[in-house]
């Protein structure tokens, strides 16, 4: 039988770079696997929009065999679990429900958040890097509004009211804004007994300009448009610690909060790697070379976020992004389909980031576009990313509705966590 | 000033007829205060579908602030809190955050899983009666699938695939007709390493009848419908208890699975009320009169599934059904608005359950439809029923969707419960 004679390959995480190797890859000499802890595949640039009531989880959620049934996926099997380990000299890949034996394996796993050794700061801060935490912090900052607009204590009431957004990326950019549009949009709306006025959107960063891996103009047009929309931007300001509903800089001033949404940093998810010395070159991210293969490692891979590859232009190694994922997904497939290899080359696209309706910033090339053309072209690069129909559908209604009354319908404390998944292979 | 001579009515929980009353009382006369557990209306009729994939929670959720934004709820506010206790000597509604005086209150927050006292049940079996546990049936169900997929051991492998439904009414059968499609159109198309012949649905209720509230064709037509669906109904049959994996029932028999959807009771939410000795006469619901008052408690009122009210016809008290609620809800507000007072009396509109696509059933008087008038006529109503024109778009959407490729978008395991909510005002 010739499936007999395939190799088999194994990918780490269903993001948008597994699943492009997954979709390039040659299936008639590969028999691919592909593991994810979740069962569906998620899309984080709009995690900050589940966040703040903008568009539902399932909306920018799509399952993998869904996708799998897809003419390009035929040969692709889904394989739900955690990597517990990967055993490099046995050549296994091991899940909480199995031992995979693997000719070629992708670490695609993206990034978490990195908290810097800060004690605790993980049990007190929001994030927002699986859907799962977004929708927490959803739920946790709808809680604050319910909870300030019944509250008489003064002070507990000043802290209920007082949101931190912590990095100024455009994650920070995108969460400060969304809710800066609900203080001066919706409280009145909605909130009668909480005064906008008494609702206070920071945001802090330590460097001393906002988006710094986009233009100066990008970072200063989001500066204002940030202010338009009342968010208190700090620059140049270090968080030290948070504690006691206080958190504090390193300028020794505080603000008492009882919200502060992390976005300050990030590093690749840990996986456990055994059978070598090689280990993470930095903030968890795997040195790679020019063909994506991890160095001192036989047949192991790393692309996208995990990985660190050196490139003319990028001394600190390319850009956490999308569309770097996707392109070193696509070469990795072809090479790992053909006798011959060609090293990646990235070409980059532009880069984009939105504060609020009417308000964006886009840079391509030397080309820089703001507000309302700026936040159109956002809307359509990140519809069209969006897998499936429906949900570029759903994602659309729910853009033009909240257009107009900004998607109140989604101001929903819905709360799972009440009932916690109790199957038994639970992480 | 005006307000002050205003009398203040509390009402107890937001669903259908919590809503209707605030929709239809007489606001130049009383100051009324919604209060609610969750910030959102939910759409019970529907949660079976949340289960089953087929909708996302938030499209059939609603929440209070948006909608009572509306003119007919103009000086109406909503109050986010669980009610700890009633005085009905001082005429207090305590919840974790405050107390409020009332003038009236009214009773309105439905009813939650009865377990009839069967031992840890409760513990281990799912249920489908607010939102939160609707998603978990969904998540959990999917986590049996995806566990299935990869087992390799023959019984557990069995455990896994075997869904047994408890309880043969409106949810019962709609959930598992929902569980019956999946076996029969989605597992073969998603689930490659599963034979649809392995997964196992099994109907069991008590009585010799399904939907025992309907008509007998209604109960035939049900059935029907199901074994085409490949669901094992077996009636006339007890459950006696569920512990480690096993089912077991009064007549000895037992099936081993991993899966119990409890369906089979509900009993009143429990509200603590003192200052009497007056207490609910049947599982949870209180006893009242022609104007819906609580027997024994002034201005105490209750309505809908809460309230157990005679009437003619009616020998077990009025049906636990939205429209009563909904009824009631007018009636008792006109009531609370003017001198006179009218009883209560109640207009049947018929009644109906689905089963699945073009399977549903309808009794309207005498008059009994089935197949796929009935389905279509189910889906009319519950769409018209749906708060808020984004709802209603987005179900349409679902459904259209659904119908052509089995809503395959939605079976995502969202696990929101990694991340409980970490304010300390939690219940």
């Amino acid at each position: 039988m010739k499936t007999q004679s395939k190799k088999r390959l194994v990918i780490v995480g269903g993001g948008f770079g597994g699943l492009s190797v997954a979709h390039y890859i040659d299936k008639s000499l590969w028999d691919v696997v592909l593991v994810d802890r979740n069962n569906y595949h998620s899309f984080p640039p709009l995690f900050y929009q589940v966040a703040s009531s903008g568009l539902e989880a399932s909306s920018i959620s799509f399952p993998f065999r869904r996708e799998l049934r897809g003419r390009h996926y035929k040969g692709v099997s889904f394989h739900f679990g955690d990597v517990k380990k990967i055993d490099t000299v046995k050549k296994t890949v091991e899940t909480q429900f199995e031992t995979l034996h693997y000719d070629a394996v992708v670490l695609a796993a993206g990034t978490t958040n990195n908290f810097f050794g800060i004690p605790d700061l993980e049990k007190h801060v929001f994030t927002l890097k699986s859907t799962a935490e977004a929708i927490r912090c959803r739920n946790e900052v709808l809680a604050r509004l319910e909870r300030a607009a019944l509250c008489r204590d003064d002070s507990l009431r000043r802290r209920l009211l007082t949101f931190v957004v912590v990095g100024g990326g455009p994650t920070g950019v995108e969460i400060a804004g969304a809710l800066g549009e609900l203080k001066r949009f919706v409280l009145k709306r909605e909130y009668p007994s909480i005064d906008p006025d008494e609702m206070r959107v920071v945001l802090v960063e330590g460097n001393s300009r906002l988006l710094g891996a986009m233009s100066e103009r990008s970072g200063a047009d989001a500066l204002k448009a940030l202010e338009q929309l009342m968010v208190e931007v700090q620059l140049g300001k270090t968080m030290k610690n948070y504690v006691d509903k206080v958190l504090s800089f390193a300028d020794g001033s505080i603000i008492e909060t009882e919200t502060v949404v992390w976005t300050a940093g990030i590093t690749g998810v840990p996986l456990p790697i055994e059978g070598t010395d090689v280990r993470p070159v930095h903030a968890g991210r795997w040195d790679v070379d020019a063909f994506n293969a991890v160095k001192g490692i036989p047949d192991l891979y790393a692309i996208g976020d995990i990985a660190l590859q050196q490139a003319e232009g990028y001394p600190k190694g390319l850009p956490q992004v999308a569309p770097v994922a996707m392109q070193q997904a696509k070469t990795l497939a072809r090479n790992l389909s053909k006798e011959t290899r060609e090293p990646f080359k990235y070409h980059d696209k532009g880069s984009m980031a939105t504060v609020g309706r009417n308000r964006a910033v886009v840079d391509i090339g030397k080309l820089h576009l703001n507000g309302r053309v700026a936040w159109l072209a956002w809307m359509g690069v990140h519809l069209m990313s969006l897998l499936g129909m429906r949900n570029r559908t759903v994602v659309f209604i729910n853009w033009v509705w909240g257009y107009f009354n900004f998607s109140s319908g989604l101001r929903l404390m819905l709360r799972p966590d009440r009932y916690p998944l109790r199957s038994y292979w639970n992480e």
